[in-house]
């Protein structure tokens, strides 16, 4: 039961909700592309005068070495539990641009959508924090908890400075538990609360041939092409399986239990629909696995992205002097980044193919991460969403990596929950992302009332 | 022995030579690129302009449906044997930009060397045998020989209208020995001629997964990537000793005869300062064949681009939505581009991995060929080399492609004598392409010297 006065303030601030939440989308902050460092730093300011404005005190934009992180805290609740929030507030690149249907940083309200880069992941959360704040003070004498707001400005270029933050402010950041909004719901848009977390690892292979693109009739047989190499390498990565070839990849992967497999089986989870969303005539993975434990309770290596030579228009025959690829392998427990980076890279320097030099190195990282469906803060987020949306949460494991869970788990040492309100059709990541409005409007009043749930359960 | 008039007058225009070469050069006449088709239109009407200076005669910009043909001759020669010239105003793309040490459509004039794009291919050239009719023009009553200019347009991007206009004017095409000036000294900048090109068939794959980029978490390991299903194919091409893996490949490879063999190792060819020139600890190729035999006499297939995905900076961890890969083979007598193509393709089709979509499409071709070390007209610019450079030419094969070898060959059933000036170092399709100012003034006197000595040997 939601309170009366609160959700009239809420019904009332909509439309201003929405403004404040398309400003704060068409700022590009882009943290992965150096030209778009202003950007991140104009977004940091923009947040920080938010959260002002919602009531929060001892706002700041803290440096970090790269892009700032934004904090602000409510701590007039005394004995009551103190819950540390976390979002971000930088975004992927938008790029292919041309596959946008309308420009990623002019987002526009579409049906029941907030479409941009962005719109979704992650602001969509950041700003749900911060009304949740604004409603709760706005109504009420204060907040049930001590609430501390963390929002990141890496966190899609890897969270290079944050653990060196949270580690730096340990002391200021004292809490019972971490909410960290940055996940999906299930497919079908169902409410639901992620137990788990995939790790990863990214890197990238540079292979370095001749000292200049050669013309292909003139040099073409008689030395090694980088991009052959290149393509080679990869290839080796997989068997026709769709296992990993490399040797100890799978050594620290933790076997999915029975009660495990059979609650993933237990989701609704229409595989036909999903295989055809994606445009498949087939869906393609590690044989002995079903899809959702494919992209969810497996590890993974998939190129993101690959390049040399030429790529215009028509011909241009080269043998190129170097070649590219950025890989990532989604890692899950007890996988440890480090641990695999070293393994593959041992893997290529046994298999690459003479004539070429090939290096690799890694780029991004995190832990895999899992949480207990039973401890009383998942209980606590439960209940808030059953309240909120209607309907108990499903509980699923999630395929992408919020490494920022293992800061919060291990560096802070706090139980952490994975509250999070995206579509899982977002397109996050990729053109036209967008955001659900239901999903921003009742996850606003499911935050809120979980700070009341939390309260109670934590006390 | 040269003609001293002629040569006081080549003397004297030496700067004005230049002036022009450079003039011409500035004209960005990339016929890859659509956004050059004008600067290709004005390089032909430059080109016309230079021809009528010269004193050519019925001097057309012929149409073609693609880049114009720029024709000219002088047929005053009454009975004496008629020799067509062919060289391209077409040049390649200029990227990567950055790679260049000055500007590739500036060109200048460093120490020997003529710096730009298309300095060498093949703008200097088409220069020498304009300034050769010029001086000959200039300083006699005529040409030895009847003569008949043609420069083409899209050579560099696969001569798709050539044939066609050859066979239609046929006719005034009439010839008795095609003389084409496109290929290279031998390594050390050695005067040679060359015996044989190699053909080509060049083509692009395109590999389609998901109708969008998909985030490389929450979809990763349910979904084929193809980017590594395009690595896959490309792997697969090549057996590990260098053999080309396509079934049929070889079917209709004329090998390399001993006598061609030991020919080809009395070539005067250091492999180790070879191999250090390109920046490289090992040369790689077929096993059971020399590096001059890999690169000459030996079919190939070299990946000259790919891309996919994402290629910035930092990491954008995706499943992509596409791959493509650009691809050539080198083919040697018999092969046939078309046939080569066909066994491709039933090849990918055989071994595509499931849940991509896999399509090639032929970009160019082009027949390999060969010309008789004994035929009169050969022997003629033997002898027009050995008075001019003051060494007989080596013989060799090329690596490269000349398809419009073929095209005289073939379609007008004429002799063909390769040749070419360009110094095998020119870095011709690659960053910071030069020509050698002494291969391109004695290279002047080569040609008026080869008409005089085709004068008398085709007589």
């Amino acid at each position: 039961m939601l309170d009366e006065v609160l959700e009239a303030f809420l019904v009332a601030g909509r439309e201003r909700r929405l403004e404040r939440w398309m400003e704060f989308v068409r700022i590009p902050s882009v943290s992965a592309q150096p030209e778009h460092a202003d950007d991140c730093r104009r977004a940091a300011g923009w947040l920080a005068d938010d959260l002002s404005v919602a009531g929060l005190e001892h706002v700041a934009v803290e440096e970090t070495g790269g892009h700032p992180i934004v904090y602000g805290d409510w701590l007039g609740a005394g004995d009551a539990p103190t819950v540390i929030a976390y979002g971000h507030y930088d975004v992927q690149p938008a790029d292919p641009l041309e596959l946008w249907d309308t420009p990623p940083f002019e987002p526009i309200v579409r049906g029941d959508r907030m479409i941009g880069r962005g719109a979704e992941d992650n602001k969509s959360c950041v700003q749900m924090h911060v009304r949740a704040v604004e409603a709760l003070l706005a109504t009420r004498a204060g907040l049930p908890v001590n609430l501390k707001l963390v929002f990141e400005g890496e966190e899609e270029s890897g969270s290079a400075n944050l653990d060196a933050w949270l580690v730096e402010n340990r002391g200021r950041l004292a809490a019972d538990v971490a909410v960290i909004s940055d996940t999906d719901f299930f497919e079908g848009n169902r409410p639901a609360i992620c137990l788990g977390v995939r790790g990863l690892v990214g890197f990238e292979i540079d292979v370095r041939g001749p000292n200049r693109d050669l013309h292909s009739g003139a040099y073409g047989g008689a030395v090694q092409n980088p991009v052959n190499a290149l393509c080679s390498i990869i290839a080796a990565f997989k068997e026709s399986d769709g296992r990993i070839a490399v040797p100890g990849f799978y050594d620290d992967v933790v076997e999915l239990g029975a009660e495990e497999r059979a609650a993933m089986a237990a989701l609704p989870f229409d595989e036909d629909v999903y295989r055809d969303s994606l445009g498949l005539s087939q869906l393609v993975g590690e044989e002995g696995y079903t899809t959702v434990e494919r992209k969810t309770g497996r590890p993974t290596l998939d190129v993101n992205g690959i390049w040399g030579g030429y790529s215009g228009e028509g011909a241009k025959m080269i043998v190129p002097a170097e070649a590219h690829a950025k890989v990532s392998c989604r890692l899950v427990p007890d996988q440890d980044p480090g641990r695999v980076f070293e393994r593959i890279r041992a893997f290529v320097a046994d298999i690459a193919p003479p004539g070429v030099e090939v290096t690799m190195r890694a780029v991004t990282d995190g832990l895999p991460s899992s949480t207990p469906i039973d401890h009383p803060a998942t209980r606590a987020a439960a209940r808030a969403i059953e309240a909120t949306f209607g309907v108990p949460p499903l509980y699923y494991r999630a395929g992408g990596s919020v490494p920022v869970t293992a800061s919060f788990g291990d560096l802070l040492g706090l139980p952490v929950v994975l509250l999070g309100f995206a579509p899982p059709d977002s397109q996050a990541h990729a053109p036209n992302e967008f955001m659900d409005l239901n999903n921003f409007e009742t996850g606003i009043r499911t935050i809120a009332r979980c700070w009341d749930e939390m309260a109670v359960a934590l006390a």
